[in-house]
């Protein structure tokens, strides 16, 4: 869920930043530096810095809003709360799993500190809130509902992520429960938020809402093969990184869980205590992909984007909004692979 | 803002618990586990123990849905928000400040550890939010603008709380605006939100809001008070507590403020380093005394009184809500002073 897809969903990318930063200046000053340094717009001396991110969540919003016949306006005020509420998440995900890098920068935390950064996560989730709830929006009380129940299934997911840490074993299944619930739901509810507050009917968000939880997921299974086999240039992270943190990331659950003599081997070789060099990294890869763990990342990918495309059969959409969906959904799985 | 009142509020406490836990409910087992012992309803082991907290801002919400003519449950999902909202802001408030007690028993971060109370706070404020918006609920999109604007503002007061920490010296203006922020938002939230949730017409709810936006500064400068001069059975602190920690608290920023001999006396023993022995706290309470911030906080905390319940003149209101709000508002500054 670290790395950003540089995708083709170049929807309303000249309206989704200007908005996003003009939420963001309504923060009191000390939130909003540390919000502009963890949204790539600073440096950590508050001097301006060329913007990261691509931004797949807001677009797939102002594709919702397409989806439901909404102008390019319709789905901007979701595009900016699913973008805060994702900010959000990052932020304090890198101070309760301790990451100090992200995106190629110092994690903000590191910058400002632990009090600050827990604070300004806290003021970028209410300040997602307050956008949606804002007098006039239409359908502001569906989406807000819809992208508050997504955030508590983001932090359910993150919860179940540290607890994980703390197993020796979990199983495919737990594994696959916890992607859908940290990084699935909010890309569901990206897909959907648009249509929401266009105030769409119930069977077009409803359909948007399977495409972007398969998606979601889909997005994780490649997010974690990027993860071993990815390259720092794409990943943003040092190449076999998620195998060095011994993540139990989709693929090495799956290996892990093959009952292969070569399952048994990965087990042994990420259960010694210490940092493992460089060659044992090297063989641990291998082994996840001889018990199996890559293709079968690979194959559930595809079969997730398959049924993310499948439920887009089921509705009336604009040529041009399936068309762009379905891209992005082929897009989700292919890219560096 | 570290101790809970006593309050003569009674009203529906026999309705706020089971709400507030059928809330709590719905979290996963690891955030539950950690709301329940934040809440005071098990100890460490999960094992049940006596509630404590005295749940002043619920009972708050209840008496201004009946300001509104409602009927007992119609500010009820407003009065488990509001709480929910404030026990997140606890939650988060003593790991920023490092604080390893709470009501006399271990915070919950020193329990759980940082990473897991980060999230329990998370999973608080997000509940709060759902259960505002559930379907069906009247009023609640104005409701839940209201909590979020309050959230907004308890987040910018405790980071000018944080960057207060690290300044030597703050006006009496800055220190007061960061209780409003701090602790008085939420307070004239509380006092708003079940007016809201009736949806009454709004120049009820802003009288409602800015009688409790006085009872909020009056609570605070109340609060200060005790942390200097209040017993340790009634603030569930070490006596001088405020000193010990030199705390910027209002009655040591107006006598620091004072201009006075005694002012210069109390900024050269807190600016000392190292911990201060007892009797130079018992010192620097005379010398808060001396240079006048005592009398300051006390006479300030009943002019904030008197201004709330002239709020409450404006406005029609049912005789027994009326006088309920009376006696509060009496009551929070009288409270062992």
């Amino acid at each position: 869920m670290t790395t950003e897809t540089p995708s083709p969903a170049t929807t309303g990318r000249e309206l989704i930043e200007p908005a996003l930063r003009a939420a963001v200046d309504r923060l009191d000053r000390p939130m909003r530096e540390i919000a502009a340094y963890h949204f790539g717009w600073t440096d950590e001396r508050g001097r301006p810095a060329s913007a990261s991110g691509k931004a797949l969540r807001p677009a797939l919003v102002l594709l919702s809003a397409r989806a439901a016949g909404g102008g390019p306006g319709a789905g901007l005020p979701g595009a900016v709360a699913v973008e805060l509420v994702h900010q959000f998440s990052l932020l304090h995900d890198d101070i309760m799993d301790g990451d100090r890098t992200r995106r190629h920068r110092p994690a903000a935390w590191t910058v400002f500190g632990v009090p600050a950064a827990i604070l300004c996560g806290d003021a970028l989730v209410t300040l997602a809130l307050e956008v949606l709830l804002e007098p006039g929006t239409r359908g502001g009380q569906w989406a807000a509902r819809g992208l508050t129940a997504a955030t508590a299934e983001l932090i359910a997911g993150q919860a179940l992520d540290l607890e994980f840490e703390r197993r020796e074993r979990i199983t495919l299944d737990e594994c696959l429960r916890m992607s859908s619930a940290k990084t699935a739901a909010l890309l569901a509810c990206a897909c959907s938020l648009g249509a929401m507050l266009c105030e769409a009917p119930a069977p077009l968000t409803t359909a948007l809402t399977a495409y972007g939880a398969d998606l979601g997921v889909a997005f994780q299974l490649t997010d974690d093969l990027l993860g071993i086999w990815g390259s720092p240039e794409v990943t943003g992270k040092p190449v076999l990184n998620d195998l060095r943190s011994r993540k139990k990331s989709l693929p090495v659950t799956a290996a892990l869980n093959a009952g292969t003599a070569d399952s048994a081997g990965l087990a042994e070789l990420l259960g010694r205590p210490g940092e493992l060099p460089e060659d044992e990294l090297r063989r641990a890869a291998r082994l996840v992909e001889s018990a199996g763990g890559r293709a079968w990342t690979e194959a559930e990918a595809d079969a997730r984007v398959a049924s993310a495309r499948a439920h887009l059969d089921e509705v009336e959409l604009p040529d041009d909004v399936r068309s762009e969906l379905d891209a992005l959904a082929r897009y989700v799985t292919t890219r560096d692979r």
